[in-house]
């Protein structure tokens, strides 16, 4: 048995941040803190040979050791620490790690550029929805990229540019934009030839604010960072104006003010290479080196990567409200025999039974919180913690069904804060009618030994149960097009 | 230990119900399912001397089937079974119960009406947060009242007068209104003269339907119907109007189509109590027969009665959720004694202080969740879930202390949903400075061994501990007045 909490520290140039994860099964897990205190460890460093200076070092020290008191206060059992590029590059690494072990008693692990590169890789793959694409992960020293295809890591880099390297070097001195492009470009051509993709999984606080100003200025609907996308045309103009910006201009990008020191180096950075990419698509991405460093312990043995049809969230969710998860499969399967015995009918693509059967698996989450309105805590529990492994248009339709599947879908603005992600209306309502339908039939019996025919604009139901509720309940439910439904006892 | 699943069952005139409990420790539950089904076991009884029909039995059999099975696929251990005035008045009931045995393996128990007023009392008494009222538990065929007296009961009647009774022997006969009234007001005849209260607690579902009316035509701002509250003066005339209404017209009132049959003959008998009672507020219970049942066996040997300063629903979110206790206590100690400290300065009534520690308490719930945005969730969860003793006053302001203790409270339509339930928004931001406040304290240590002071404008916390982080956290915190916060080493 694996250890139940871990905690993993990551030291980086700006800022040192602890994750905390808690496993609630074989491979479920979910984050239960994150702590940040942006102790700058690297402050004046690149301008001194990379020496860390004494009172960031102080400052990281007295961090450190309350991060540990927080761990061992969780109940961690293993704490991973990782420093990234501003120990790398310290002569001076070593009085550092010593006086961590002695002071704080935290093993300090320096970790490679390529190392790096490769835990936010294997986050990426592992809690994002796709399986081809580039990662860029920008940090204060240093900035990371993976190539990710066919579910695999095929290659890694390191670069020597980040975020409070840029700035030290060029942006606190006036006029040197130009300095800086040239520097970002020189790095850049380490890159080899095949890293071009199509897609790419932005990693990092540099991008994910960046992320945060579009879905502000576009008014987004999902307030999720982690799986957020856009198109690398729309905004590149924009990321070029902010690299080019006057710092007290930032704030019209909707820029936060702790980034204005650090977000120009940042957004220089992630312009070069997205046109070096060929990047058509941003996929924002929640998780990095931290998560990266638990999953690769987590699936150590597995070949970094869960079994196939996993998904951590689903199954931490199902672990953690207790759900009675034979329950959900009987639904789950009516559910899914129910749209094949329709499909001549409701001719919705087959890719959308992927949402179906996880929303009726999830139906009765909302229960954990509260039986009245349950419907509704459940899209809210799901809209908010199917956190890893889904688009935000996955997220979106099952907590959609979720709500909805025991009533009308209205058309008004109840669901137009999702609407620019959602199919459309009446695939909505054939999905929620039989969502809906599938629970019904589960009223009081263990859900098994049905059958469904559909022929003639109607559907016959037979079961070997009376069914007395369900067609009580059945009667109720918003039918998306005229059907009649018919029980027949078997 | 008492079995952890438990079924109740209640058999109305109207409808049959089944509520299913789960305990989450000792005197710790919460309702996980609630199941009903409009078998209307007295369907043309009144007019046939109470005798009930075979297909309204035949209704209620299958039902009852249904019911047990789900029961049992829930894994209750304790299933109970009441009936009330549809049974009590049939020369026939015995041929139901044989059936109800025979044919769905239920042992029913037929209760007496000042029985099935001491379960609504008690109800009301645990889950309700008042000790004075009299309860009014307006059935199908009959109505129970409770006197409740410094968290006593004292009085208990049934009047044979209910929903179904006064719709089958007179509103279905067009123009008997009078005849109604008048029937009603002899049987009020039997009330004792000290069956008078300026508080009413208003339980089953005629009481429910008036007051979700009265929710949307006062764009009330919380959905939840248990602890609804509203001064009876302001809405008398408009019970009158319903129960003069013709059934067509009901829909102005903000009545469900599925009332209309039986709103009449209840407000009517409502109207008619509030008025002998001398009622000046109403407050609506979301809870009755089959809480009353449940809970008279939970608290059987407690003189069914909850543990002084116990609350159920925190209780139950304590356990389901899994918070660590101690900390939401150390947190809770540390923001009770800042209140003192600040007390001269702030000058808040210390009756808050009830909501500052249950805040402090489940200050971490949202984490449950998801941590990001946990404080959303918390408050989120709160006003949810914070079901039985609590005012919806109470409930908003916890979820409010919760959602905005690490950050200020916005005065604009943020909170304007709940604006009219709340205290100053001054007060709000005090208490939420302080519950800020004691929880940055809590990062990285125990949280035990500080001591405050309050001189001139200058806040002292002194402690054992370093509080790198606190003070890095404090530092964000949105402070009510101007206010210096100094931190000494002790």
């Amino acid at each position: 048995m694996m250890a139940k909490i871990t905690a993993v520290i990551d030291i980086g140039s700006n800022s040192a941040r602890m994750a905390i994860f808690q496993r609630t099964s074989r491979f479920g897990f979910h984050l239960v803190e994150e702590i940040k205190s942006r102790v700058r460890i690297s402050e004046e460093s690149y301008e001194s040979g990379g020496m860390l200076q004494g009172a960031p070092m102080d400052r990281a020290i007295k961090a450190l050791k309350e991060f540990m008191a927080i761990a061992r206060l969780r109940g961690a059992r293993k704490i991973f620490c990782v420093a990234t590029s501003a120990l790398r590059d310290a002569p001076n690494a070593g009085e550092f790690l010593a006086r961590a072990r002695a002071e704080a008693g935290v093993s300090i692990k320096v970790i490679e550029g390529e190392k790096e590169a490769f835990y936010g890789a294997i986050a990426t793959l592992n809690l994002l929805p796709y399986r081809e694409g580039i990662t860029i992960d920008i940090g204060g020293g240093s900035t990371e990229c993976a190539v990710i295809k066919g579910g695999k890591i095929k290659e890694l880099i390191s670069l020597d540019i980040g975020t409070i390297r840029l700035k030290e070097l060029f942006f606190d001195k006036k006029g040197s934009l130009k300095e800086a492009v040239a520097f970002v470009k020189k790095e850049l051509e380490k890159i080899p030839e095949n890293f071009r993709s199509e897609r790419v999984f932005g990693i990092g606080g540099t991008i994910r604010a960046l992320s945060k100003a579009i879905m502000k200025s576009t008014s987004y609907p999902i307030d999720t960072i982690h799986g957020f996308e856009y198109p690398t045309l729309s905004h590149l103009e924009t990321f070029t104006k902010i690299y080019s910006s006057e710092v007290l201009k930032l704030k019209q990008f909707g820029i936060k003010e702790d980034r204005f020191d650090t977000i120009r180096g940042g957004a220089l950075i992630f312009t070069a290479l997205l046109k070096l990419f060929g990047a058509k698509e941003v996929v924002t991405s929640g998780v990095g080196v931290r998560e990266g460093v638990f999953l690769s312990d987590l699936l150590r043995g597995h070949n970094f990567i869960f079994p196939v049809n996993f998904n951590p969230s689903v199954r931490s969710l199902i672990d953690r409200f207790c759900l009675n998860e034979n329950r959900g499969k009987r639904i789950k399967k009516n559910a899914l025999e129910l749209f094949d015995a329709l499909l001549e009918r409701h001719r919705i693509d087959e890719g959308y039974k992927y949402h179906l059967g996880i929303a009726a698996r999830l139906a009765d989450i909302g229960t954990a919180l509260s039986y009245y309105d349950h419907h509704h805590h459940g899209s809210y529990f799901l809209l908010h913690s199917l956190t890893y492994g889904f688009s935000h248009k996955d997220r979106a339709i099952i907590a959609l069904l979720v709500e909805y599947h025991n009533k009308k879908i209205p058309k008004d603005s109840a669901i137009a804060h999702v609407q620019t992600l959602m199919p459309s209306l009446l695939t909505l309502q054939w999905l929620s009618f039989i969502l809906g339908l599938a629970e019904c039939l589960s009223l009081g019996n263990d859900a098994e030994g049905f059958a469904f025919g559909y022929k003639n604009g109607v559907l016959t139901v037979s079961s070997p149960h009376d069914l007395y509720l369900a067609k009580e309940e059945a009667k109720k439910l918003a039918k998306p097009a005229p059907i009649a439904v018919i029980f027949e006892k078997s």
